[in-house]
């Protein structure tokens, strides 16, 4: 191999770790930290993340970069090298254009926000986070003119989550499946109900929490390279492709719950397990992009965990764990139970049929802020108006409206799109494994999801960031993210459900 | 404050939250780390261990140092400020003698010999070994060679453990400890042997970990910061003064050492919860030395936890907590059996009397091995000759003679000493504490460990490693180390127990 390309691996491969090893500190943080403890973290993960950026834009990386671009001038754009030296590029020349002194002062202010958040959303009171979130907002300005001008200024920040990705594309898809999903929640609100009563009563939290791990484990989430703790939120982490853990909660109001977190951290989980090994310490290594992290996810949870063969072969199961409160409800109400819609207030709460909406409305007004066409003041009343459009129902109070979300406190506007985006790819990536996997409903109607597993692996998972997500995307299955297929997908399982 | 100092303590800081980072890592890898994810954790943690070492020998750092020598010329020896600067121009003197490839070549013939230390003991075959150790001890010659020559090259060795303490001041405390202590083992072992049978029967294990926190909250660990977790081997280790956390584990053939494992490293914890937190991220942070460290946490395992004023106040409760398996015992029998004097084969199992004389046969070796007086293939049959010498017993094999500690498999030569010299600081320090607290024994009987905690954090804790142990000591009680105040802790206490 090329002396020169061993020297970059040799430096990217101590970022990797330097990365991973802040990745285990901020595990530790959320699942073990004594309560005192969390202020000397910060400051070494301050730490941490400075080291890790020094050494990834020293011009050192840059000389090489630019070495090996030409060295490997004529190579296969399909190979390893040549992904890595674009990737690596790509990465490069965005830190690089971001001054120090600004990661600094962002971290800063990130870190005061969210305090301010946490005490506004507590008291449900707008304008304690308001001027925080005015100043992130200012940042977020300053950041988007470090970068070359692109079509449109959220360009530059929906690019960072989903590289390749235009503001311009995400408002096609979004105007594409608005009005769909709005008529299908329209027609659900005028049909019959769906009761889920039986799944708020009393369950044992150990028994909730083994079968959770039942679950997973049959998915083929590898417990011999992860596992599973309690943390106040469930989310995956990775520290390399051999230690990949996922967390979750208990939450006495919502017990079953627990169930669906597991599965969407185990789907993020099998992805990050997936990836070919050879990417390890590498910048291919890790997810092709947040939208198709989350299609894993969201696909294990809700294509796969919330399908009727899915129980047929799991609710016997979990109808002998729990006799006292499942043992009068069949199967098919157990699954309609499951997948009752009902537009909520929380994001996190919402249905399937409910959720992209959510996802919208903050597209709006996060593109609003960036062009400068809404006030931050302002932000409550046109978020309580777009609740009222969309989905019928205004929040009481701002906690359970713009104060919901932790994501702007951190200054992470960009972000939300590839939630609903994921959704969108986790059914066109489904459409085409069901071509190409014979009888797949009854292979997981015997509880086999291992040809499945192996199809997400060969298609996504070992890929890990060497394609961008659309090239990736049409690879997969000809076509770039188009929301048809989920449409296709909800129209058909909510019309069965409700009869419509 | 000075600029320079500033700028020192800048780079320091980041010295020491990698270590800190680093810490976490290893304690992950001992508490929580799945099969599979050992391979690169090894790698994060020798990347860290590069950058850390990168930082702190890098030429600005002795440049500022110098500078600050200077600049402190005149300045009180006894004050922080000087302090810190003797401490790290010390350790950066140290460091810096040592070349970095080196260091790399070290960690990897470690990381060998200890799999084949792993695999000797498992075979008890001390010629799976014997090459590696060859090579260790090549690797320490070498080590000492790097720096400037010593009254005797083991000094080299052991001053990295206790900064300080000579090989023959450490010969001349052992020669005046070992006679005596095989004396006071000869006539326990003429006298009437005591019973302790009913420590070996089954007991709870949730019962008995929930004990042991119970024991460590009252001496005065704070768990607000600072937890308990199981892990192979009991350890103390910290990520702040605000997050020092202990593991033990439970042995079923020995089910009550978890309570005493618990006390040891909790008296470890206490030591780095105390220590002056102006001194965090600096190189005074951390305990003196390993013998004081030991000190303390043999102080609450020993003289409180062995103590009959202790169980005065404990035994009720553990009665109460097992009374199917206790119910019989009286105070007395419980206290003499936990103090049950026997000649053992294996270091970690052995009692207060026969403890050090593990110590000495290890010290006696290595001293030898360093002067090229012994060869490494002659090791087991001196082992065995020293241990029919010293304890009148001899192993049966070499896993549980030559091959039952860890240390030489990963070069640590010269650490052993510190852990009876611990011993002998221990009983040093609790004369001096005798005089100060009037009435101590009674407020143990009573529960109240305040004011025992209050002195050690006063004379000890406090000054984190501001003075040399053998300064410390002198401080405190008036004398450098001496093994005499142990020797009268030891004849006082077997001979109430074994009526001498």
């Amino acid at each position: 191999m090329s002396e020169k390309l061993n020297q970059l691996k040799a430096i990217l491969g101590e970022v990797s770790d330097v990365g991973h090893a802040a990745a285990v500190l901020g595990w530790d943080q959320q699942v073990n930290i004594p309560p005192a403890g969390s202020e000397a973290r910060g400051q070494q993960l301050g730490t941490l993340g400075k080291i890790a950026q020094e050494k990834f834009i020293a011009d050192e990386v840059g000389g090489l970069l630019e070495d090996l671009k030409k060295e490997f001038d004529g190579a296969d754009p399909a190979s390893d090298e040549a992904a890595l030296i674009r990737v690596a590029s790509r990465n490069y020349a965005k830190a690089k254009r971001v001054p120090p002194s600004f990661v600094v002062e962002q971290a800063l202010v990130a870190s005061k926000s969210f305090e301010a958040w946490v005490e506004a959303r507590s008291k449900s009171d707008f304008s304690i986070f308001q001027p925080h979130l005015e100043k992130v907002l200012e940042l977020v300005h300053k950041y988007i003119s470090f970068h070359p001008k692109a079509e449109h200024p959220y360009d530059t920040l929906l690019d960072d989550f989903e590289p390749g990705m235009k503001t311009a594309d995400v408002k096609a898809i979004f105007d594409e499946l608005r009005p769909q999903q709005v008529e299908l929640i329209k027609a659900i609100a005028a049909s019959k109900p769906v009761k889920d009563d039986f799944l708020y009563k009393k369950f044992n939290e150990k028994k909730v929490w083994d079968f959770s791990e039942t679950i997973v484990a049959k998915f083929g989430y590898d417990f011999n390279r992860g596992r599973q703790d309690k943390a106040p939120h469930p989310f995956q982490t990775s520290f390399s492709v051999n230690d990949v853990r996922i967390t979750n909660r208990f939450e006495s109001d919502n017990p079953l719950a627990t169930l669906f977190s597991a599965m969407h951290e185990s789907g993020h989980a099998m992805y990050e397990q997936g990836i070919n090994p050879d990417y390890e310490r590498t910048p291919l290594e890790g997810g092709a992009s947040l939208a198709i992290h989350e299609s894993q996810s969201r696909m294990w949870e809700n294509l796969v965990g919330r399908s009727l063969p899915f129980w047929e072969y799991f609710y016997p199961q979990l109808k002998k764990t729990f006799p006292s409160q499942l043992g009068n409800v069949n199967l098919k109400s157990f699954y309609k139970g499951i997948n009752k819609v009902e537009p909520s207030l929380i994001r996190v709460n919402a249905d399937e049929a409910t959720y992209n909406l959510h996802i919208m409305l903050r597209l709006e007004l996060e593109i609003a802020m960036v062009e400068g066409k809404v006030k931050i003041k302002d932000l409550p009343e046109i978020w309580n108006a777009k609740m009222k459009e969309y989905l019928g129902i205004v929040p009481p109070n701002n906690a359970k409206g713009v104060l919901q979300d932790i994501h702007w406190s951190g200054g992470a506007i960009g972000y939300f799109s590839t939630y609903a985006l994921g959704n969108l790819v986790s059914a066109q990536l489904w459409e085409r494994i069901n071509k190409d996997i014979q009888g797949l409903d009854d292979q997981i109607r015997k509880g086999n999801f291992s040809e499945l597993l192996g199809w997400l692996r060969q298609n996504i998972h070992q890929h890990g960031q060497k394609f961008e997500p659309q090239t990736l995307m049409q690879n997969v299955t000809g076509s770039k993210i188009t929301p048809a297929p989920y449409v296709r997908y909800l129209k058909k399982k909510y019309s069965e459900i409700y009869g419509l």
